[in-house]
């Protein structure tokens, strides 16, 4: 995207990222969920959050259905639009991460290019975590009755039905949500987090 | 705003506000700055930024500057992208409100509207913080050359100059920046946030 801002001099803050790491006792990054409609994205990322926080972790969930009502409530779902609500979840992510945080995102995101923007704003601590439940398994269970209504035509570009979901290649973590259970899916995620976010005690 | 989403509905966090805010010793909410160019928004945000964090608190800045380089990008300085920028960025500031952070907003944020449509976003904690110092004061400092540019027409829509200043009508803070120095304004500054933000020790 062209800048269209000039005149503009970035500042450097006032608090170092290492000043805040060592406050939280683990560094700021972005675990970006992506999946399919059902995959489970909101149900693991409001649950990590929770069990995160209890751990004594700075967490916080940028989500879908949440943003789309504030930030992107000016978006709809064409391609362009999907790709202007990652573009800004991704710098939002990156500002929570600078700011120490433990950013939760938990997007359909289905686009490959679109995660790699997001990767690159977040410059640094970014986890791309793929839910991998198939099409199958994520429209049997139809948490809210999407799929349905997509399959009646009367959801445009619905991913998986009418709109592509572009598999992650090389991901920091799978997890096959259609064969394990979510107890068993933050199991795994908590470890990743323990491993690649906590610092060393002093 | 028409909102262009639909099939959306929010889902609740996984922490409540107060949890965040017992495990902060603060509740979270936004410090929004607003003065002409060179009335030391940024100066201040910074600053109080670091005496914050030094402090205990959970402080984070979102600047102007910075933000241009990223989230707004794509946004220009015409009535319609200021609009659009302050709108983002009181998006934004709500989001870490939530998360229990006092965020520190350095924005000219020249229209009253728009400040009315941050506060909005923010939902309860939301100050709005006037920083006084007048055109003269504010010219004669012009810590960026930015204001000679202006005059000298190589800037357009530049505040103060040849774009508009809507003063708030009722602040929750004023400082004169003009009249007194960073380290009183800075006193000002946390007091205000230790009389607002501070939860009492249990």
């Amino acid at each position: 995207m062209a800048h269209k801002s000039t005149n503009i001099t970035p500042v450097a803050h006032g608090v170092s990222d290492q000043e805040r790491w060592r406050r939280h006792g683990h560094r700021g990054g972005v675990l970006w969920l992506t999946g399919l409609p059902g995959s489970g994205k909101s149900t693991l990322a409001f649950e990590l959050e929770r069990r995160l926080f209890a751990a004594g972790y700075r967490a916080y969930v940028l989500d879908g259905d949440n943003l789309r009502h504030g930030l992107n409530a000016d978006l709809g779902f064409s391609p362009a639009d999907r790709t202007e609500n990652i573009r800004r979840v991704g710098e939002v992510a990156a500002l929570f991460a600078g700011a120490g945080m433990v950013v939760i995102t938990a997007f359909i995101s289905p686009y490959r290019s679109d995660r790699t923007a997001a990767r690159k704003a977040a410059k640094g601590n970014f986890h791309e975590i793929f839910l991998s439940a198939g099409l199958a398994v994520c429209e049997k269970r139809d948490p809210k009755g999407l799929y349905k209504k997509a399959r009646r035509g009367e959801i445009s570009e619905f991913t998986g039905v009418t709109a592509p979901y572009e598999a992650p290649e090389s991901p920091e973590l799978t997890i096959d949500t259609g064969a394990i259970t979510v107890e068993q899916s933050l199991r795994l995620l908590i470890d990743h987090v323990d491993r690649n976010f906590k610092l060393p005690a002093e």
